[in-house]
């Protein structure tokens, strides 16, 4: 194949067919360079290719010839020079170790995925490292519906990996015009804003549905990144970054967004819909659900508290009323707001 | 007048009857205390009286009987143990200078009015610093559109003093459990948090009105953020308070809120619309727009770029398209994060 010879890193393979994969696909051709896109459900390769659409994900774009559809791991793999991971957080590390022996040993890893590992807690990069050590790895987060990447609207995101060299090849492999991307070095920070947003999403959405109000979702996300912020410097991210893209940028996104799907799965719940109800109206994955847990498990290790994830979780899974939960966030004492969001001081 | 008498700072005046004075008065007067709330025109005052709301400025809402209108100073001022002057800042120093003599010397003053002074760029608590030397000042901010809280929907804002004793009592006498409030000594930079946000929020308005998406969206609020912040830093404040309810809080609401006069000016802008008939189309005053002007004059003086500000000025004053000013503001070259937002580290 010699179909990406002007590109810098050889062709690009993207492994998963989802609304992120797909739109990613779609973004790289749309650069004039060919991007395969692998689906592991062999059903779903064929559905795509034949309506020239990912019907299931990204419903009502048309996928441009640049992009090539395919099940097959060592076709999509074979001579890339670059390929990102964009599955979600519970099959990643299946996928991994699938596909890994067809990725080739120089090509640079890009997880385009916000969660964590349900059972063990552990970043995507981290996933990659114990399956592929001493591969180039690096991940991508910050504010970005998918549907308005495959639309070629404007966005701007990070690119974060330990060695600088990689990040920017990454950069110059990925960024056009209106797909920006900055780099960064702090890959813990850049992966826990994009991961544990979605459990302040998921509350956002809760206090939308009780009728609330802007103000008081506004002081939820103020809140809610003070809790990340928390934990993310107890993980060894620099606070920094959550003033970035990947931090504020992202979870201002996903906590008003209309196209965000843990928002979506707060507005069905706080609406007295059951989680299982709520996760089964849309085949598309609220990482939010699974990442709380891991932050709870991860918060109590490093004796941080996280009143808002504690009081999702309570909603989640342990029957609490929405409306008793909400206020319980929202009325935490009269104090100074050092107190609260101390942590950037 | 002992209509307070159960208040701990006695009776409490709302000075200016626009929409966040009155939406103060009516939250006071839910907590069953009295507010007098003075407007400067009589007609005005007059016509909230005879009809039992505030049809100009918060139309539909009904004034419970604690509220009582005045465009007497005297009878609004008279024994008052908390002033609170919430009147557009282009007002702030006629107004305190004309009622400064009725103010009770011992009476906390709270400014509620986000913004600058237009010719002399004095944050309004500089500006009762000077006229009212030596009173008890603090500043209110934070998140928090006036309609909601008249409806008593929950919010959470700051209060601001150098003197700690000072936030803490008109914490006392204004907070309830749905009108929380955190008290905070960086008077500087909550001030500039709650007036800088408007200048951003126009940038959001004219975003939107291009149609250029909620990821672009939450990209020139992370980018804006970091300029207000690096502001605030060059005059003074504390960088932390912008992570707080004061910067990122309002910001975010102003922002993405459907109830944001700055935005909705921003979003007549960017559909085409000359200033003078954006600004021409509501009572109400969108502050960014003065406010813009005086952050720039700052930020040359304390060598500060703020590339956000320097395009809205352009399109509001220039003429320049908003499309050419959005895509300079979103492209800004291939670099770290760390060169935008450093500001954090």
């Amino acid at each position: 194949m010699d179909e990406n010879a002007r590109s810098p890193a050889g062709p690009i393979a993207v492994v998963g067919a989802g609304s992120w994969g797909t739109a990613l696909a779609i973004h790289l051709a749309r650069q004039g360079r060919t991007a395969r896109l692998w689906a592991r459900d062999p059903a779903l390769a064929r559905e795509i290719i034949a309506r020239g659409e990912n019907a299931r994900y990204l419903p009502g774009l048309a996928l441009p010839p640049g992009v090539r559809v395919t099940a097959d791991a060592h076709e999509a793999l074979v001579g890339a020079g670059l390929v990102v991971v964009a599955v979600p957080s519970h099959g990643f590390a299946a996928v991994v170790a699938r596909l890994g022996g067809a990725i080739p040993p120089e090509a640079a890893i890009v997880s385009a995925t916000k969660g964590l590992e349900p059972e063990t807690r552990r970043r995507m990069s981290e996933v990659l490292a114990d399956l592929l050590p001493g591969r180039p790895v690096a991940v991508l987060s910050g504010p970005s519906f998918a549907r308005e990447v495959a639309l070629g609207r404007p966005a701007a995101l990070v690119v974060a990996a330990a060695d600088a060299d990689v990040s920017r090849r990454v950069q110059r492999t990925l960024a056009s015009l209106a797909f920006r991307l900055y780099t960064n070095t702090d890959v813990v920070g850049v992966e826990l804003g994009g991961a544990l947003k979605n459990v302040v999403a998921i509350a956002a959405g809760i206090s939308d549905s009780l009728g609330l109000g802007e103000n008081a979702r506004a002081a939820l996300v103020t809140r809610g990144l003070a809790e990340i912020a928390r934990l993310g410097a107890a993980l060894g991210a620099h606070p920094g970054t959550f003033a970035g893209l990947a931090g504020l940028g992202d979870l201002v996104l996903t906590c008003a967004g209309t196209l965000s799907r843990n928002r979506a799965l707060g507005l069905a719940v706080g609406a007295g819909r059951s989680l299982a109800e709520a996760e089964g109206s849309s085949p598309m994955v609220a990482e939010g659900v699974r990442t709380v847990t891991s932050a709870l498990i991860l918060a109590r290790a490093a004796g941080v508290s996280l009143p808002i994830s504690e009081e999702v979780a309570a909603i989640l899974f342990h029957g609490k009323s929405a409306r008793d939960a909400l206020a319980a966030i929202l009325a935490r004492g009269l104090r100074p707001e050092t107190e609260t969001v101390g942590f950037y001081r």
